[in-house]
């Protein structure tokens, strides 16, 4: 989980070169903190996109698809706002949109068709699009590079601490920096559920090239969290390539492979602390599958462990409950060999086996009891099939949890 | 839910003639109540099972799923016991399930391989087999043609209430009566999570015709239901059939059709009895789909409203929260047309329009309140693609779930 990038404190979305925000109030939170958020590049950037795959997408999903398939190297902008998902709101819903984009361009003064949006909240509930614009004017006049971590506590909702991150890495022809911001909390899955995410990075992009770097840092990170098993409408993360630094990563393989990490860091911090902070969550839980015949079906069983409601409620517990996560990787859809299988456990960093070759390994009860009782329990399910690998993150679930939802007002 | 098909008093697996049935305790669970199960056909039974589709399949799945693959037509016992599952406990549990097996056969004097078997519990842990056999001695000396009910007792896990059902028809030839017990509680999803349940008839039934009337049941009943969204190392349904009322339905389509509706009527209100008493349920959730293109999506759909932790815990806090309710169903993986939707809920059998084209249909907030109040919700969501529908039920989600799963000792 750590990472030999250098980290900037308190980094963020405007950590490298040419990037500003700023928040604002607009009145949909009542407790009168920032709901809205604005972010700007001084120049166009190459962006990449991944959204949700939930059949009912959400406007501003619908929006930004469109809009960077048409346009992906013309980005200028990303509104934000919380408390409203703009999602399931029909064609109404995608003229809030787009007045909200519009609202963003006008108040920064850009060309039109150059601003993202994201919302984040209640479904089904219009976008109050005059506030939204007034408080998009608001931010606007406030713009600061400084202002990321303020644009990551506005889209905020059930989250209970705001999520930001950067680092920057020397390069031959300078430095490159990379940061991001990200929303999370409940309804997150793979699959990209309720989840916000933005990135940016001053160095020189190209979308067709940035786009499955992007692909491939969103299924290691924000694609294998899992807080409850359940997908939204509005899941997106964007990253956004400005240029400033004025160097192109894609030039060089070992550049581009070190860019990629950079990306990968900011992106798996942002991911980590959205399970970290999970809807009641009181432990985190590293999922390592090795063994299996290739990524995806690793990832399919880490996935499958993460979203047991039994296995997250056994680690509540602090239950060794080893028996859960088999039966709970054995409904992954994905074809083991029982004889084939081990499970193991750490604790600083040495592992104890719970389970071999599918049968009881009758481990030391008092020591399983003792690693499940950490905070961060590490586990690793070798398939025993190949050679492939995944990790996939998830936190325990708790009655608290179950009330933060049940309370949520619709 | 209702059913034309009259039903028994008290009615079990001992209801049809020629089946007797009787528990005793094993010293499996600790407060001294029956463990075991010991179930006697006096004739040979053609045989239908569905087993669960977890990838770890427990040994006494294994070991009847061969047995009935091999002599589908000789049954003539099921043994059953609580508390340990024999699930990943290696080529030790395989034996151990058969040496169960023929502990059941010698107990009742059945000729070998006439037994199946049945185990529910813990995972991982050895089957104390002698403590069991000498359990099963001490039932088949009690067989009685009362004793269905003590067997659903013994059976149970975290149930709260012991779960049998029977029903009765007239024929032109005579009565027939189906008969069923199961245990469900907590890991109950579609593809037959820690469920198991078995259902007896007098019918003169082939194995090759049981099959697919049994399979399409469970379909429609052990496998629309859900929990917790868990599957299990050990779910098994049977269905035996002894012949002793002399009435073969096959022979006829108006009966064979009846003698489905009874089985279905059996399996059904067993697996509502499991849903209502799933782990810390407070309520139950019946969702329709409708206006489907297959019955597989619209079951589909169903099942992806009814493992949603979001949705369930939204109706444990009678918050009609129908934008969750559709961003699950545009989880399912299924393609939605989001104009095309409508979703409804009903009180005393009046609907109640909550979205109507994927947008906000602005319902009577009070009346929405009081309808996600009731102890039982009915929900339907046309899809507008077809004319395929399924029905799929669950249960809200609690703080005493988490309670019950956290403490359950591994």
């Amino acid at each position: 989980m750590s990472s030999a990038i250098p980290e900037i404190p308190n980094g963020s979305v405007t950590s490298p070169r040419g990037f500003t925000a700023a928040a604002a109030h607009a009145g949909l939170k009542t407790d009168g903190t920032p709901d809205v958020a604005l972010l700007v590049s001084s120049t166009s950037c190459a962006t990449a996109g991944v959204f949700t795959k939930n059949a009912l997408r959400a406007a501003p999903v619908v929006y930004d698809a469109d809009l960077l398939s048409e346009r992906p190297g013309r980005m200028r902008a990303v509104a934000m706002n919380a408390r409203i998902a703009n999602a399931c709101t029909g064609a109404d819903g995608l003229a809030a949109a787009r007045a909200m984009a519009q609202a963003a361009e006008q108040a920064a003064g850009l060309p039109p068709r150059t601003a993202l949006v994201l919302s984040t909240g209640v479904i089904g509930v219009p976008l109050p699009v005059a506030q939204i614009a007034e408080g998009l004017r608001t931010a606007a006049a406030g713009l600061t590079a400084e202002g990321g971590v303020d644009a990551a506590r506005a889209i905020m909702t059930t989250d209970t601490r705001p999520k930001h991150h950067a680092v920057r890495f020397e390069t031959p022809a300078g430095m490159i920096t990379v940061g991001g911001i990200a929303k999370g909390a409940g309804m997150i899955h793979p699959d990209m559920a309720t989840l916000l995410a933005v990135l940016t990075t001053d160095a020189v992009g190209e979308p067709a090239l940035l786009q499955p770097v992007f692909r491939r840092v969103v299924d290691r990170t924000f694609n294998a969290i899992s807080v409850d098993g359940d997908t939204s409408t509005n899941d997106t993360a964007l990253l956004l390539a400005n240029g400033a630094a004025g160097i192109d990563p894609a030039r060089d393989g070992a550049l581009a492979r070190q860019f990629e990490d950079a990306v990968l860091a900011v992106a798996r911090t942002l991911a980590l602390a959205i399970v970290t902070d999970g809807e009641g969550a009181s432990k985190l839980v590293e999922i390592q599958v090795v063994g299996a015949v290739s990524e995806a079906s690793a990832r399919d069983v880490g996935r499958a462990i993460a979203r047991s409601t039994l296995v997250k409620t056994a680690i509540y517990g602090a239950d060794p409950n080893w028996g859960r996560i088999l039966a709970a990787a054995g409904a992954a859809g994905v074809a083991l060999a029982v004889d084939r299988l081990t499970l193991e456990a750490a604790e600083d960093g040495e592992w104890l086996t719970l389970a071999a070759g599918g049968a009881t390994a009758h481990p030391d009860a008092a020591r399983a009891r003792a690693i499940f009782q950490q905070k961060t329990i590490r586990l690793r399910i070798d398939l025993g099939l190949g050679r492939a690998e995944a990790v996939v993150w998830t936190c325990d679930l708790t009655p608290d949890y179950v009330r933060i939802n049940a309370d949520y007002t619709s």
